[in-house]
């Protein structure tokens, strides 16, 4: 049987926790495609390590392309802050592409750590199972890819991991964004 | 300049070329999304027959999976012949997945090989050029393998190949199913 060979375990996308709900063909063309890449990736690649910098790497080449689409469709305007930048993220971003609003909030007092708290991740709607020996493996970190490429985009540095993870066993799903001080922002203190 | 390091040159998705049509979010991540995809094989396999090959495998992934969505979700009935089924494919499946329906011919006499012909080829829609040092690519080779996985799990073999591709100067984009006769059917015949 060939669906044992294939190392995360997914149900076909027709499952009956999804009735009712509106048909997204592409939406779960997509997640179905992803799935498959995680898949085949965990066959290609022995270390999870090599598997998460694919998809992190693979992210940042839709982040830094996708923030156009974004800009232009979702006619946001600029943001004043590390703060709005993180509920745009949220809000509009995650709403448009994925159909979900992660909750967000500011993790430390210089307000430049942000986590974005998933309750809902359709990007793992046909994950059953990660394989045990695949402890390390950040299976959504496209993601962080993606949200890391669209910033540097604007000019925003940030570093970008998944902190929880309910695959993993743990409560909800947390992105961690940290944005990291630019360049000029450094200089400028170093000669005040 | 990163983008310049990515093997395959993708536009970004708000393109003058899409104006006026429909805004689909989650099939332009999907398009994106593959696009990365092949850019960072790319990267990582050398030799442009492992990129096709992890390609169809994980495409394979995907149609063993996306059978079940598709029968549930279109309704139709059992295919009497392999002229209706490729008719399924281009005018159901197609249509229903990417948005498109491909024109389908056959081209034998045995009535065994098919080819469906793609006027619009949404997957290909942010590819601006691909690298003349990978002329043995097939951008595209993941539907190949969706259509095979898809196909064996209603119990028809198949082989599924690209013939003419536009990204590589044909006039047409052409992909070819060749509909492999059952052991059943060889074992009778020889028993004959």
């Amino acid at each position: 049987m060939l669906l044992g060979q294939v190392a995360v375990i997914l149900t076909p996308p027709f499952h009956p926790a999804h009735a009712g709900e509106p048909y997204k063909p592409h939406l779960e063309l997509f997640v179905l495609t992803y799935g498959a890449l995680v898949a085949q990736l965990c066959k290609d690649y022995e270390k999870d390590e090599d598997v998460n910098t694919f998809l992190d790497r693979m992210g940042y080449g839709i982040g830094v392309r996708l923030i156009d689409d974004f800009l232009a469709r979702s006619a946001v305007k600029k943001c004043r802050s590390y703060s709005e930048t993180a509920d745009m993220i949220a809000q509009v971003a995650f709403k448009m592409y994925l159909g979900v609003t992660p909750s967000v909030s500011c993790s430390n007092t210089a307000g430049n750590e942000f986590s974005l708290i998933l309750d809902k991740n359709p990007l793992v709607d046909f994950v059953e199972e990660l394989p045990a020996e695949r402890a390390s493996l950040c299976y959504c970190n496209l993601l962080c890819g993606v949200i890391r490429g669209a910033l540097e985009m604007v000019q925003l540095a940030a570093e970008v991991t998944f902190l929880q993870d309910r695959l993993k066993g743990d409560a909800v799903t947390e992105i961690g964004i940290t944005f990291l001080r630019k360049a000029e922002d450094r200089k400028h203190k170093r000669n005040k």
